[in-house]
């Protein structure tokens, strides 16, 4: 059984996914998670608290379900293909992950009016483009790092891209799909060059 | 002097990149704008008409700041001088710019709450791909017409994608403008391939 504590972040992801952040209201959270208004304030002190800790329960979400999927393959992933599955798991067209990058949207897009957020997500992001040049990196072996920092760099913000195209209504998934996988072709490609 | 539509067209921009379509009443952008509620709700008939008018408005003050630049050079650039300017120049750290691209990634994100806006911005999002499409052609003549749209689709993608990093302070936008430069080289090296 969940925690309180993540009962309370899995309710204020499907909050913000449902009305975005500004639409995020302690009272309606707490209703939403079946708690007291007290009980939220006592784990995360403030609106401030919740938002960054919802932002960090929804990024080790993505985490999971990016890397779930390995354990159930019978035999390993070779590197190119973790790479391109470990992108591509980013838009499935299921609740769980339509909740997770609409809130990851939401509290990127509200980061632009408020500064609260953006320490969180800048190192949230840093990771996330590390963990994607460690995988470039196992392909291409004999690219530079800051290559492969690069490339990491513009397919997480092609994703976001995708992300944010695919959820307004103007992406079919399974073209932004596509779009994303010739990306990682591309990519590659030009990480082979001398 | 601007017409009065055009003059509360640029408060609705100025009011939705300072707080967000979702902080956007009529009464603020009559105030912002120092007209009446009434001269608003005559030209534009109801919140609707104001946010898909600003979006048409912000598309076409974009279509001139990656336009204009051209005509003051003396030598005219090379298609692929001109695909790289169109592009960078929607990345410059100037009030016009980051007033427009915060304005049009506001209502992008909004669309994803919110459906009144999706077609149009499904419409404005299409021409800018064919622009770039077109651009990239000029480049690549030789190149399949789906290969050329879908890399503009990507270079579009990404550049929201990193526009909304920088926008929301997690990237430098010398940086930005370095990724989204390689980019072009990557994506032009995809399609010189046979």
């Amino acid at each position: 059984m969940a925690s309180r504590s993540t009962q309370i972040l899995e309710a204020a992801a499907r909050v913000i996914a449902r009305r975005g952040v500004r639409g995020l209201r302690v009272e309606e959270l707490a209703e939403e998670a079946g708690v007291s208004t007290g009980l939220i304030y006592y784990h995360f002190k403030d609106r401030t608290g919740i938002l960054r800790n919802t932002l960090e329960y929804i990024n080790d979400r993505a985490e999971r379900y990016t890397t779930a999927a390995e354990g159930e393959d019978a035999e390993p992933l070779t590197p190119r293909a973790e790479l391109e599955q470990v992108l591509l798991l980013e838009l499935q067209d299921i609740p769980e992950v339509r909740e997770n990058s609409t809130a990851w949207g939401e509290l990127r897009a509200s980061a632009v009016f408020d500064s609260v957020l953006r320490e969180d997500l800048a190192r949230a992001t840093l990771v996330w483009v590390q963990e994607v040049a460690a995988l470039l990196g196992q392909v291409q072996p004999l690219a530079p790092a800051a290559t492969l920092a690069a490339a990491a760099e513009r397919l997480t913000a092609l994703l976001e891209g995708l992300s944010m195209r695919w959820l307004s209504g103007g992406l079919d998934i399974t073209h932004a799909r596509g779009l994303l996988s010739d990306a990682v072709e591309v990519e590659l490609a030009g990480l082979s060059k001398p």
